[in-house]
């Protein structure tokens, strides 16, 4: 049976004195996180809250929220961590779909408690967790965290073994920020994370010494696979509330953190800040990073920076809690069979099974390229409420990750875009991002962006909008010629719209080939 | 959800051509594997198996059994691996306690077929699993395993998902050997297997690329728990039906061993065997031993003979699927911190709750010695249709291993023998090792057995039966002062029988205390 709050308990026995977390000076050992936790827990269960019952936490990264990860499973309950970065509507919506009896909310989103509570008539309680009280802009009820937990806890019992959820059980619901629809609850089991921290922690390299800086969001996997895996461990975790990067290189400096997860842009602005030769980072020894490969020049600026230090990608996603793919440290040394490997995401992890199919899913051999599908321990129970769409994800047994890619002969991940983004031009299927590197080859190409287009005859054909460097000039002629030469012919664009100015961008800064596709499809009057 | 069949199409689709197992020569690729497993368990369902049922392999180690021990689950029945080195009376013992439906039987164990058939009433069919036909000695009906095999391949569907057992479900029944009474079959789990494999597969230092030999009898866990991590890795698996000297360095040799489990007493063997310096066994890297600390200077002969190879000790049980601790390869280097604890066991596994607790359930601080209990994913589902010793062996929700032994203040345990063994003198707990070393360092002593003997004062005292070295002299009283200097009053022996000859052993070479005991008593007329 695999119940995290088990692995706390043993952490709790085996290394009493040891730190568990620390947040803003305030740190717990494992003793006392253990304890805090059988006295929430207990205290949640006064409150009423039943097996199967929904707890909210609406706030920054802080030792409340990791906490509330593990509470309600220890009474059988389920712990969303909730996207703070939506809007009142967007987090309202999720209340709605997962009903919480209870919300809990920080100084940060304390405004948001009273509206909130105004439009989602399932919250029975609304619980402040922060330094200070509540104040005037809470809704009177509102209770303190630490003072439910200091009433609760010398009655809480050692354990609710009877009525703790276990394996298979889902203890967390992750929302999953979708393009397209309303955001989805993930329902992820002990079973699930315990996959991602015994089994993909050995293949990242983490070991129980590590001094873990947590700074990415708790409500997103990318953050969360790493507290259960400190958790797992039984390593240090020192808490930022929201990524900054001056208090970043503090931490790191103060704590002497050794481990922790940055994505390329993090660790470039990082790189690039003018106070880095200011701050000892020495310490740290394994930087893990997400699913976008790491630019070589900046792995080589960053391994001239910190001696040492280690690179480990992960590819994964919030419905496989979350790993899929390791490209372990070793891939990134240079010398290594493996180094050939970088842009690639990695081998699957040991329990994961991962294939490649095609539409109607066939799976394809090595090198051809389709969406990526999944088996095993690591893949969730399924979307909350969802029963149709989840049957939809689950087709034939396997996660369909809506990615698209291959596995090579020796087995490693290469990702190539979103089958959503997939073209099919007469029965031929072409991926964006093989046409855009083509284009973005010739000299005279700023920016490339590639998307289907309605044709009677083929189904789609691919259509290219180009922005040329200033002053360099090409022919769509050119440029179709280009791409010839160097992707099959009917990967090449069948049309080019010349676009004048840069291309325009999505609020998330990528390329927004919606809004392109839109206007030419409007300007050709189809 | 865990489920070992997942795992092996995961490898059977990701390294299709890798080998799986080789056995007397013949040898499976993964996919290979995953084909027969889904042939033979559409030929179970076919002959009528149902889940829960139980299906009974009574064979030395080959390819065969290794299917078995997971072809069983995937229609949801259990598989039961038979100790083929009991008596025929207890074998059909142990067939009465689990009913097995379908019984598969090799030539080593054929004539024990019709026996077997008519003393146990619920075995439906006989299967017989070797490399001939089945012969005139084993029932009429009985149908060879690769002939089923063969019939229901074609009709295999790819898989069983909607009848398969997971998670937590039971797939095994492993037989203890327990000292008394009757052998108890534990119920292990898919969670159990995973935890060992995932969890404890990494602090060995088990690798994908390994070639595993397995030589220790399948039947147990020791050989059991590298076959489930053997499969989670997709590493390769050398079969050999017995352990035999000269077979297993031409085995080692052959297939480029690089991992295997050994005793210090096979290790001896080798090494000491005239036919050693002929073969290359130079591809081993990682040799893992048992729960008997291994002498250092077998460890030195070793690691010279075998230039790189390491040494990972573990120790565990068939309740625990099987790993507790482990003490690392690291440990085992000259000159590193761990290298003080080479008398230990090693640290607890990550995800493995291990404390030390009195008679009354109470834990005890470091450094004092009492019952090992243990509790997490690894720990059984219990002893199978025996509620009452489930109860009594899971006692506060933690396995009672029956070892005593202490942690040390860096969470190193270290073993001190059975609580069975433990004399309780006036309310003092002693465990016989401590006295036995403290006899055994007097140079006149050979051999030392402590015991305890009834006592109306104080319940029991400490009594020593002592063998002296030929032509030394020791008096009782001087033995019992040399005791009283080194270990506390009470622990010391309150009385010696000094033995003529050596002190008898028991069938398993030990030295046989209850023997002493009933003469001692006998003899003093008590």
């Amino acid at each position: 049976m695999i119940r995290y709050p088990d692995l706390i308990r043993a952490h709790a026995a085996r290394t009493p004195d040891k730190i568990a977390t620390i947040f803003e000076g305030r740190s717990f050992t494992w003793a006392e996180f253990n304890r805090r936790l059988h006295a929430m827990a207990n205290a949640l269960a006064t409150l009423g809250v039943a097996p199967g019952d929904r707890i909210a936490y609406l706030g920054l990264n802080s030792h409340w929220l990791v906490e509330m990860y593990y509470v309600p499973s220890m009474i059988g309950a389920i712990s969303v961590p909730v996207n703070h970065r939506l809007s009142l509507d967007e987090i309202a919506a999720t209340l709605d779909d997962c009903t919480p009896t209870v919300l809990i909310v920080d100084r940060h989103f304390g405004s948001l408690a009273q509206p909130l509570l105004d439009r989602c008539p399932s919250v029975d309680h609304i619980l402040y967790a922060d330094w200070d009280l509540p104040g005037p802009g809470l809704p009177p009820e509102t209770q303190h965290y630490d003072m439910l937990l200091a009433i609760a806890g010398p009655a809480a019992g050692d354990a609710f073994d009877d009525r703790a959820s276990a394996s298979d059980d889902t203890m967390f619901l992750f929302y999953t920020s979708g393009t397209t629809g309303r955001p989805k609850g993930v329902m992820l089991s002990h079973t699930n994370a315990f996959a991602n921290s015994a089994g993909s922690g050995a293949v990242y390299g983490y070991r129980a010494d590590d001094m873990l800086l947590l700074t990415g969001p708790l409500f997103h996997m990318a953050t969360g696979g790493r507290v259960n895996t400190g958790v797992y461990y039984g390593s240090t975790m020192v808490l930022q509330a929201r990524f900054e990067v001056v208090e970043m290189m503090e931490l790191v400096e103060t704590h002497r953190i050794t481990a922790m997860t940055l994505v390329p842009t993090m660790l470039r602005m990082v790189l690039d800040h003018p106070a880095f030769p200011g701050f000892d980072i020495s310490s740290l020894r394994c930087l893990t990073y997400g699913a976008a490969p790491m630019p070589l020049a900046l792995m080589e600026r960053a391994v001239e920076a910190i001696p040492g230090v280690t690179f480990v990608q992960g590819y994964g996603m919030t419905e496989t809690a979350p790993a899929v793919a390791i490209l372990p440290a070793m891939d990134h040394v240079p010398g290594t069979p493996g180094y050939a490997k970088l842009g690639s995401v990695g081998r699957p992890v040991p329990y994961a099974d991962v294939r490649i199919v095609d539409e109607n899913d066939n799976v394809l051999p090595a090198g051809e390229a389709g969406e990526v599908v999944t088996r095993g321990p690591h893949v969730m129970n399924g979307y909350w409420n969802r029963p149709e769409e989840t049957a939809h994800a689950m087709r034939g047994g396997f996660y369909h990750t809506g990615d698209a890619g291959y596995l090579d002969e020796d087995g490693y991940l290469f990702l190539v875009g979103r089958t959503k983004e997939m073209i099919i031009t007469g029965g031929e299927n072409v991926y964006p991002i093989e046409t855009e590197n083509a284009l973005s080859s010739h000299p005279a190409v700023a920016q490339a962006a590639v998307f289907g287009m309605p044709d009677p005859t083929w189904g789609e054909t691919v259509h290219a909008a180009v922005a040329l460097h200033g002053g360099r000039e090409a022919t769509v002629e050119d440029l179709i010629a280009h791409c010839r030469e160097r992707i099959a012919h009917y990967k090449a664009p069948r049309a080019i719209t010349l676009w004048v100015g840069a291309l325009p961008l999505s609020p998330t800064n990528k390329i927004d080939k919606m809004a392109i596709r839109a206007r030419i499809l409007e300007d050709t009057g189809v």
